[in-house]
């Protein structure tokens, strides 16, 4: 009865049990989460010297503090003599030093070990290796990113690589200047799916007229269920009578400076894989970034991003705010319902894509390769 | 000290693993719970053209709809595009075809693709490999049973070969028309044991005196700590001055049409392995049927199924229900605290049968064979 | 980044996969608290013949029961016909048999199987073979102490000796009169640390001063982060100004009977691996008990005992209690502060010790060889 699918001329997707096993999860975290670039916070969350974040990478805890010279570090959220958590709210600003709380042992916003009571003086030699495990940090395009890797592969290699594919140069994504823009909004969503249905959503628009009817509604041209990924630098155009990119299509908010005339009443999606989707529109910005937590379990952080004079003005950016926080739910629902049919034994051989997905083949190539290169835990 | 058993002259049980262990639980599911035929629902829960439940079987989703011509059908709830689960609600009435939420895949109620946007004309060669997975189906004893297995074995061979072996012919059960009964009560119990230990409850009535005071006044035989197993065609007498089957002895409802005189004031145990108990009495029936969550986790569902005419002359169903529900509750209990005991280190050898129990080791034997002939994940 | 700790010359602490890992968990299950004397009760909590306790062991409930001679027995919580737990309340009397509530088996306080209903004649030959698994008991120090071994080491060999190799001889804890105290106070706590990082902390007195304020203003040579373990008979003496142990140094309570002027006004603690703490001071002693529940969980239960005679004239026992309880709040936190790290990729080889924590290496090793002598499942 399972069994009438014998040659079926499309594109297989991935197999069921990359989306529920337990061991392909690990060996994703180790391959790809713990050596690809993440964004992890914006950089305007720690904004002075002494600020800092305390996120989770690959399931490590990581310590991001800004130091005296304004720039970003990482270390691992661990102390070097016998293993305690340094620091345990999410955010907050410290002292000169991060000093363990069980022993005293106490680190520079450096990483370097400043003081340990009762280490014998001839061990002062080994200070030197008693400091922080560091983490690489990059702070671009207004967010911080981080890599676990011992020796990470260059941003410019990684995620603004893809950036150059998608949109030709960085000069569009330069004019919308994303280190000026502020927070408007910041929701996290705790989505019952594994993170890569979350990637492959918003890869494809063969979804769209079934189930985004407010951002088709925007975007008539999605109705043809083509997004904006398939040509370099391109950006779906406003529907005729559409106003805004607000959630019924009313006129948003003033426009961003600096941008051209093609670039306005146009939204451009862009993934940065492994956890990052970017969408441009001509008076916001949405980010989101993805932590996943288990096979069928994924913390999405998305953030509405708006000139900070527009926001100081007191505009209404809710209509804004709720065109993308529609589409984040409706997304996220048919993801979980992915998730729920991944683990049938019917699905063990996975599904299909139809010729319009034929951007998700690119990820699935790109997962397979890196899982097959993790040499294990 | 936990080694004093050398040579006890009593049937072993099944050792303690049987109950704990995940790899068992798997193999059960595999080789028992996919290969079987399963008692689901009540045929009345789908009672028109389109009504559907959805079923969760061998941790399967399992539509079952009824079509055109009124009978049942059964596919697992799996989109063939990408996996997407296509109905999730627990029932309902669909359309004419059902679509999945995700991209709009449609399927009508025989299971095959109707509709796939944007799916290329030369992919319609495939659409006839692109229906949905069927299940095996059968609409019997106004029940619907669900068999899993690629090719399953007939209907007659596993489940109605049981029912004769216990009543020597299918005519007592035929007289009581379950076909024709109405749910008066359904309640589900959430039971933290092993589904055997269920089983091997009903298949003993060593425990009738200590456990079930309010039953063994009813029947007194049963004080005798021997059940209806026993015998073919067997069924124990109510006591002498028992006026009917009710949690205090009282008369009970009119008694359904077409019973011979032997078969009124007799209660008829039936169990229809892997997961169906059958209780016949004079004026009702009650009926369970189990699904194994977890190692230590079984759902029962129980049902009292009584004329509807009666149930329409709004008779007081409840002394009939409490006899069996509170029944139902202490073995419940008992089987749970065997639960715990099949963890211990002393329980790793199992325990032991004594001759009344020897119902038991048949369906010992049964799972062990069918677990042995599992060919694994 | 994650790699520059190349030759410090600190001993190494355990890596951090003996704190997290599910299979190092269930083989100290078996290779020490299966194997080891554990402290579980006091034994004025089964007053009289025919009170009972269940306590948890190693994963296995164990009845512990008061027979007619006033012993303390025990015996696995599994009835030997078919597994089901006898006794499912935590403490109570039972009658002069244990029964179980399945098929109404019953034994005595002995554990010998007194009735078994429908057991053939025949097999009363085999009664013998039937009777509760024993568990070794000792009553000592005013404790019931468990092994479930079955040959266990004489206590002697396992638990006294550490008691004579911290304090030279047994006559100091003998003064103390452990068996006529009183509990004032019991408190349970849930830690979310792994047992050996709570074994640790009590063993080391290197975080006195960063984590305990009240503690240290009591003894104030804690300030120098030198506990008491590490001189056989050592107890640390109060400060000058110090009233008594107490949260705040106020006086505490009259002084237990029958101690020496060099014990008045000073603290003794004591470990006896694999899981007591004793605590002793001039007017009550404060013993801790673990029981580890998971890799990252751990139940110590704390009892603070007193004189009878004080307890029943009144006094307050809160500014005594309090100190203790405030001592294992802040220890509890550090140790879960730990195990967070003990997780982390950068601390798979562990920390490192430092001079003044030494008593740690010796329990490390003892682990360490109590594991590596483990047969397996």
């Amino acid at each position: 009865m399972a069994s009438q699918s014998p040659q079926v001329a499309l594109t297989p997707s991935l197999e069921g049990g990359w989306y529920t096993d337990q061991s392909v999860f690990d060996a994703e975290q180790r391959a790809i989460f713990a050596r690809r670039w993440l964004c992890v916070a914006r950089a305007s969350e720690i904004p002075r010297p002494g600020s800092y974040l305390t996120v989770t990478v690959a399931g490590e805890s990581v310590i991001v503090v800004r130091d005296a010279d304004h720039h970003a570090a990482a270390f691992y959220n661990v102390c070097r003599h016998r293993g305690s958590r340094l620091l345990r709210e999410h955010h907050g600003v410290c002292g000169p030093v991060i000093r363990c709380p069980y022993h005293a042992w106490a680190y520079g916003w450096d990483g370097a070990l400043r003081a340990a009571p009762n280490l014998p003086d001839p061990q002062r030699d080994n200070w030197a290796s008693l400091g922080l495990h560091a983490v690489a940090i990059e702070e671009r395009y207004g967010c911080l990113w981080l890599n676990l890797a011992p020796q990470p592969q260059p941003f410019a290699q990684d995620t603004v690589r893809q950036l150059l594919d998608r949109m030709g140069s960085d000069e569009l994504v330069a004019r919308w200047g994303l280190e000026r823009l502020a927070t408007g909004r910041q929701t996290v969503y705790e989505v019952a799916a594994n993170w890569k249905l979350i990637v492959e959503n918003f890869s494809e628009c063969y979804h769209c007229p079934s189930v985004h009817p407010e951002l088709t509604s925007v975007l008539p041209e999605f109705k043809r269920r083509r997004g904006t990924l398939h040509e370099i630098g391109y950006g779906a155009a406003y529907g005729d009578g559409v106003g805004g990119f607000t959630v019924d299509g009313r006129a948003g908010l003033p426009p961003l400076a600096g941008l051209s005339d093609t670039e306005t009443r146009r939204y451009y999606g862009l993934v940065l894989t492994p956890n990052v989707f970017l969408n441009l529109v001509d008076d916001h910005v949405i980010l989101h970034w993805l932590q996943p937590i288990a096979p069928g379990v994924t913390r999405v952080t998305c953030v509405w991003l708006f000139d900070p004079d527009v926001l100081a003005a007191g505009y209404d950016i809710e209509p804004s705010v709720q065109l993308f926080h529609t589409t984040n739910l409706q997304d996220f629902t048919v993801c979980e319902g992915c998730q729920l049919g991944a683990a049938s034994r019917v699905y063990a051989q996975g599904g299909y894509l139809v010729p319009v997905e034929q951007q998700l083949q690119r990820f699935h190539d790109e997962v397979r390769a890196a899982v097959a290169a993790d040499p294990g835990a």
